[in-house]
Parts: structure tokens; sequence; C-alpha cells
């Protein structure tokens, strides 16, 4: 195997494939990137069990400007690899490995040679037996994701809902999450996928973000593959498999409040400035939590924090509309950060039923397609 | 006490002195910032017993506008009051103190309240017992510190040498600092002291480190004073005071080597590179370790690594010009990499007389005021 390649078009192919690879894992080969080198292109392949990335640099890539000398492939130590590519001398790189497996990379002067494994030990890429798919534009999925992700568990004590749970049903995608404290929920209609798919599946957070990470900000269309037990989205030259949660999601649709008793329009950013100070009274104090009392009639908003060691704080919000009933709520403001930051610049409306009821924040244009709800915390 | 100031003029003088205080100290007051408002200026002081700061914001400060309604002080919890003064949400804050040391701070719809401590239980501050002094120009007390520092010892075994050794004599200023495997020697003539003063101190170097960062690039006076076991810099608004180390700092003078039978000249940023990429070897593998082959007759520098389980490196060195004996030595990169950063682009002289002795980097031009040492590592 031996090829020569353009320095910094490997790195970023190298970076792509990189986030799927852990050193944590125990199993040697996965700390490795593997190298496939055939006629026309160059595949490297990087896999934690759960996350599986493989991208293809081929000969018609410019940027690359791949030259294939010989055929053949390895598994090379991933970071350890990516490090000596990145501090490299000059603008390209040649690479040639033996039939021991052992790499030698030469740049100008300097020349590294490091010992490789043997490529057929490298896990096989999952299979998706189906072909059937759907396409989103990049930045619609890169949004899904990261409006979802910010309510999924960390605790593996319920591991199903360390995932997103995502359904797929006449022409629309619901994406859900929920860590059992607030709960986020995302609606798209899919007006040009075949009426006849319907899905009900669940993704790893963790797996969603690293792709939400890969994904650009732009329309590149991002096609995605359910299969039994894994999904694959194909974007650019990027192949991305991700390993299905199995279990049955609970069911959340009841959760989320059809009336309201009290709401509230303001601006999400004033907002969460607001939450922000409130904050670094209840990070200071044993109980992470704010009060918020709305008087109607006053047309007053408050939010306060107290712990008595510490100190308190009180403030004045601003908002554009408030109706219904006085109500006094409180909760986990690091909850409201997360929900606020998910809207960016928007107008919100937050609904309230009463004091111990989960409440939900939505856009206040169209707010049936993003719901961000949260539970509150009994104070007394 | 009461008083209104501009918030981020505020910030500021809250930044530098807040390099003085330490959350992990034990003695409460001394997570503290201590405020003290007279009629014409706002002083605070955070100190670390090692290291005191205090910086005065006076009325004629005209960023920081500073408007004095009633004196008095008060000690507040250091991180937890800046953090509230960098997020609250107008220009200026007014903070009020009542009389048990409870903290009103006031910025547009925003109020805190914070529990303070009594002033009088701040340690006082160190004497300075002395009217001599002298004076360096910021820029290049910076550069002696980061040229020295990068060599203090990090070992509490030997506590002598977590210090930067200073002598002072015959109008000229001498810096040493060794961990005893490398040593930093930086001399500086100061022609414009008096010929009487005569100084032979330790100062530690995390002290002179948060120093270096506080000074500006700039030729703005620092006026240094230095008494029995304690030394202030003082320097625009700021007052800096450290103690001193005690003990006798070891006799550096003759392990610098005053003759050499090989020398190579360098580029120091070229050089820098080429030993980054040979440290990622030997990082990787048990021994932190690289090897340089000079050829004289050859002309031929190489720099090498070897960790068997890993793989190896070699690489071609440019230089200059080479000179006296063939040599093969082994070295730690990383002292090798401070060594060659703390001379910035430069041509550097490297002297070497054995194998197992250590060696020398000096700048090319005027290698007289300062010598980086490296010992060798033997690999045999």
């Amino acid at each position: 195997m031996k090829f020569t390649v353009n320095r910094l078009a490997f790195i970023s192919y190298l970076n792509d494939v990189q986030r799927a690879i852990s050193s944590k894992v125990a199993i040697e080969v996965l700390k490795g990137i593997k190298l496939t080198l055939s006629a026309d292109a160059l595949k490297l392949t990087g896999s934690d069990v759960d996350i599986t990335i493989e991208t293809i640099i081929s000969i018609g890539d410019d940027n690359a400007a791949l030259q294939v000398e010989e055929e053949g492939s390895v598994i090379l130590p991933a970071n350890f690899f990516i490090n000596i590519v990145k501090k490299l001398p000059e603008a390209t790189l040649t690479l040639e490995v033996n039939e021991r497996f052992q790499a030698t990379i030469t740049s100008g002067v300097s020349e590294f040679k490091i010992n490789g494994l043997n490529p057929e030990d490298f896990p096989q890429l999952p299979e998706i037996d189906t072909d059937d798919q759907f396409i989103l534009p990049a930045d619609t999925l890169k949004q899904v994701i990261s409006q979802t992700v910010v309510a999924v568990s960390n605790q593996e004590m319920r591991p199903i809902l360390t995932g997103v749970h995502l359904v797929i049903r006449d022409q629309q995608l619901l994406a859900v999450a929920t860590d059992s404290h607030r709960l986020s929920q995302r609606k798209i209609s899919l007006a040009n996928i075949g009426a006849h798919l319907a899905y009900d599946v669940i993704i790893p957070g963790r797996s969603l973000g690293e792709l939400g990470k890969m994904l650009a900000d732009d329309e590149e269309e991002v096609v995605i593959q359910i299969s039994q037990n894994q999904v694959l989205f194909t974007f650019g030259h990027t192949s991305y498999y991700s390993r299905l949660l199995e279990g049955m999601y609970p069911d959340t649709e009841q959760l989320i409040p059809q009336t309201s008793n009290t709401d509230i329009l303001f601006d999400a950013v004033e907002m969460l400035r607001s939450i922000e100070r409130a904050s670094l009274l209840s990070h200071a104090g044993h109980n992470n939590v704010v009060k918020l009392s709305l008087k109607v009639a006053e047309q007053k908003a408050t939010l306060s924090g107290n712990s008595p060691e510490i100190g308190m704080v009180e403030e004045d919000l601003a908002f554009n509309s408030l109706t219904g009933n006085d109500l006094e709520i409180s909760f986990n403001p690091d909850y409201m950060k997360d929900a606020l930051r998910s809207f960016g610049k928007a107008e919100i409306k937050m609904s309230f039923t009463q004091p111990l009821r989960p409440f939900t924040l939505v856009p206040s244009e169209d707010g049936n397609d993003f719901v961000q709800l949260i539970t509150p915390v009994r104070t007394f």
C-alpha cells in the first residue's frame, strides 16, 4: 500500500473519522483508523461500536490530490497518526505500508515509521438491509438535533432516555427527548417522502450530538436509511452509522398540556440573560432553584432566588404580554437556560396550568412544531 | 459604604486582584476580595498569603467614573461577586453595604444581596521597610520572567528550586532558575540604579508567573522594592507583593560550561518544529528522549527517536553552521521545546562539550546575557 496526498485535505477527512474513535475503548483495533486504498479512492473508517464513520477520498478530489501507487489496507493508531500528520513539515505526505503493517510516513526531511495492525481484525460495517430512504437538508437536521439532544438524559439508569425518539409517519417526522425533568419535541413535515414510510426508532443522543457537529449549516442533502438496529446518514463523502437503542420509548404525547391558565410572551435572549444572573446565586447555594412570580393585575413578572447562607437576587423581567391567573412557580434555572438557548433569537410564549404542573415554552409564531416542557420544583 | 462605578472598568480592576485569590485557600477571608472606600478612591485587595495584590480606582479615573456616596469597607466572596458583576445588565452598578456587611448590588432591574465579612479580619498588607528601589520597564521585566520561570522546578521536594534566584550587584541584575535538569540564566545591566544597591533573593516562580501575566508589553515603569522577606512591584494603579523564599540558592555559576567542542547554529523556530515532531513519538513511548547526531565532516545533523513498541522518527535538520567534533547526545525534548520557545525568533548557538555533560543554547548574537542549559539523558 502506498499513496501520496495533500496534507491539509487529508487532515480534514481524518478529523471527521476521528469523531467515532474513542481512546477509552478497550478493543485495540478500535483505537485505530482503518485505511483502505483502492485504485481510485482512499477509504477511512473509524468506529467505537456504537458509531461508525466512513469517509472516502476519491482521486477526483482536487484538494486532496490523491496519488495511488499501490493498493492495500492497514489499521493505524488514530490519535498518534493524526497528530503526526498535523505536524509534518510539507504540503504533501507519502504513506507506505509493508507486509508487516509497518507504515512509513514521509514529508520533506521528516520520516516516521509507526506500527500498524492487520486490517482484517477491524469490525465489519453495520448492514443496512433496506432501499427505503428519506432526505433532509443538513441545516434542518442539525437544528432538530440541537433542539432535542439538549433534553436527553445522561443517566444510564434508564438507558432508553439517553436517546432521541424519532417517529416518522404520515409524511411527518416527530423527534422527542426527555430526561423526565424536561422534554423537547420537534415536528417537521416531510412532504417529499413516500407516504408508506413509517419508522419508530430511538437514536442515542451522543450519536446525534456528534453527527450534528459534522453537519454543515447549508442545505446539502442528508440521506437517511433506517434498518432493524442501525441508522445510516449519508452526506458528502461521509457515511455515518449509529446503533439504535432497543426498547419502548415512554408515551410522551400526553405529557404536554393542551390548555393553559397563565401565558407570558417575552424575548428569549433577554430572558436568558436574566436567568443566567439568577442562576449565579442558585448555583452558589444548596438548592439550584429560582422562583418566577407573575402578577397579572399589576402586569409584573419577578424572578428571584434565595440562599440564606449566600444571599438573594431579585429582578423585574421585561415581557411583551402577560395574561391569565397570577402564579408563583419554582424551577431549575439550568433547564430553563438550555430551553431558551434552543430557540435562539425569538419571541417565546411560556404557558402554565398550575404551580406544580409542567409548563411549556413555544415560539410565539407557529407554536405547533417546537415545544420545550419543564417540570417545576416543589419548594415547600 | 456606598458607591457607583462603571461596570466594565470595575471588572478589569477586579480581574487584576483576582489573580491573588485562590479558591483552594482554607482561610475563609482569603477567598474574599477586600473593598476599602475612601472619599477619593476605592481600594481592592486580594491575597493568598504568598501573593497580595492591591489596586486603586481613583475618582480621577474617567473610565471608572467612581462616585463615592459613603465611605466604608467590606470583604466580599471574590469569585461569586466578580461573576455577578460580569453578568449585570447595565453599564454601571451601585454597591451599598450595611452594618452587618450585607452588600446590595443594583444594576438596572437586577438586584443582588450577598453576605460579606468584617474587613478587620483581612490580613494586614506586608511591610516593605525600605526606601531603596530600582526601576525596570514592564516589557523587560516580563521578558526576564518568561525566560526564567520556564526552568523553575514544580516539585516541592526542594522548595528553593521553585523560585527564581535574583542577584543585583554592581548595577547588574542576574536571574537564574533551575530544576536540576535544566537551567535558565538572564543578565540585564541596570545602569540607572544606585551603585550601592545589592540584593540576593529568591522569588517564588508562581508569583513571578502571575506578575508576568499582568505586565503590559510596553515600557511603563515597574518600581521594585525588596525588604527582608517581601518584594513589592508597583506599576500603574497596582501594588504586587510577593513573599520571598528562605534559604540558600545553589551556586549555579560553575554549572555553565565556558568552553565547547561542538557548535551548531540554527533557526530557533525551525528547530522547535522538528523537536515537536520528534516528541510526538517520545511522548507515545516509555522514554521521553530524542537523539541528536552531529556529523561534522558530512555536515549532517539528524534528530531521531525510537520506541520499539510504537515506531520511530528520523529527520535531517537544517542548520546554518556546524563545527567541532562529531557527537551523539540524547535529551528530553520537552526541555528543548521550552528552551527554544523562550528565544522566540532568533538564530541560536547550541554548544556541547561531551555526550553526558550539560549543553547550552544562547542567541548567536550577544550570547552573554541569556543562556539556557540542558542536562542530557544517559541512554545506555
